[in-house]
């Protein structure tokens, strides 16, 4: 299994959304951990393959998200594999995870690979849609979860993915004060250091992605949530 | 987690059937290492507590194998909780846990639990009615499942369950040749030392239950396959 637990920081890239070069370097040269690269819609192999290809020219590790078996691109440093617990459709919790394995599982590494514990947030998200999630947890339940993933399917990481909105805090330090050896990753709506600061203080690491392509010097600020202390 | 690695033989008692004293005590002080106690149909509060009372009264460890949240009974040496993989039903995943979780989170000691990646293999049985689990898998599918469980989900049990009819061996030795530290459990349909010991040749473990309702002596002579070397 790779091992992300020294990523506090990470930038994550859309696939689908364009970006320029100058935003590219200063994205991939700025203190960020790690580029992941990773979106729900208009994903393909294609524009994978081109995104890996110009984040390879900078020397950050590149990890790909996985949501559909039609972009498995290989050469990436680390594959983050999500199982959305809190959808009622298998399909998201290990169907697309089965196809996955039966098409390409001779070919994977499993060294490469980190399975993520996700629950799904926010219902207006494209996430939040597709695997229609039960996102309207109460704070007993994302501890429920908390607990599931960390002691029962006892995943490397637990993801909170409120996917374009900005999440509830007292439910991510909720989570994070029942984890003790999970990795709590908070990804969501962060738009300014002010709010990957809050996010932070409990999650062990943020994920900044939207605000890169709205307002590049704010989501570039971000990274000075590795000053806090651990 | 409670370490069921040295369990090559566990006879499985049905609480919800009658059981002879004598038949008890046969089965309690046979060479068989552990008792589990489940059942998918009328199983309760009272007739699991009932049964854990007698079984209690020799030394094998006994374990609790939970499908339903109403028949939690504290004071067994371990739980044995399944998440059937190849269901359509969240319930059956994470469903049930979630709910067993968010009453009983607070107490349970979860070295004492075993999580165990279920694939359920004879629609008519009625745990394969229960979950619908899609049983009509091939070799490459079982595969499959078996990796998932083994690289992924990094369960420490793969349980293959044919209840109440005798597998497939070929799917079971399959399952074994892929995995290398997950435990193999066979259950279903096992009448005889003969049956019990081709299943035991592949699966590390096996499961004799409803034969010792039907056939003691027989069901008594398959702990024999404890001589088969590891």
């Amino acid at each position: 299994m790779y091992d992300i637990s020294g990523w506090r920081h990470i930038f994550k890239l859309d696939p689908a959304k364009p970006i320029s070069e100058a935003a590219l370097r200063a994205v991939c040269t700025s203190e960020t951990d790690a580029i992941v690269i990773g979106g729900t819609d208009q994903v393909t192999e294609s524009n994978v393959s081109q995104l890996k290809f110009r984040v390879r020219r900078y020397s950050k590790p590149v990890a790909l998200e996985l949501s559909h078996i039609d972009s498995i691109v290989p050469g990436f440093d680390a594959y983050l594999i999500p199982t959305v617990l809190n959808s009622p459709d298998v399909t998201y919790h290990n169907g697309i995870l089965f196809d996955a394995l039966k098409a390409y599982g001779h070919l994977i590494d499993f060294d490469d690979v980190v399975f993520e514990g996700y629950i799904v947030l926010n219902p207006n998200s494209k996430v939040g849609e597709v695997t229609q999630a039960k996102t309207h947890l109460t704070i007993e339940d994302v501890e429920t979860y908390a607990q599931m993933i960390e002691s029962m399917y006892r995943l490397p990481v637990m993801y909170i993915e409120y996917s374009g909105t900005y999440g509830d805090v007292e439910k991510v330090k909720a989570a994070a004060e029942i984890l003790s050896h999970t990795q709590l990753v908070y990804g969501g709506g962060i738009t300014n250091l002010e709010e990957a600061q809050a996010m932070a203080t409990h999650a062990h690491t943020i994920v900044v992605g939207n605000i890169i392509y709205e307002d590049l010097n704010q989501a570039l600020k971000t990274v000075k949530i590795k000053e806090l202390p651990e």
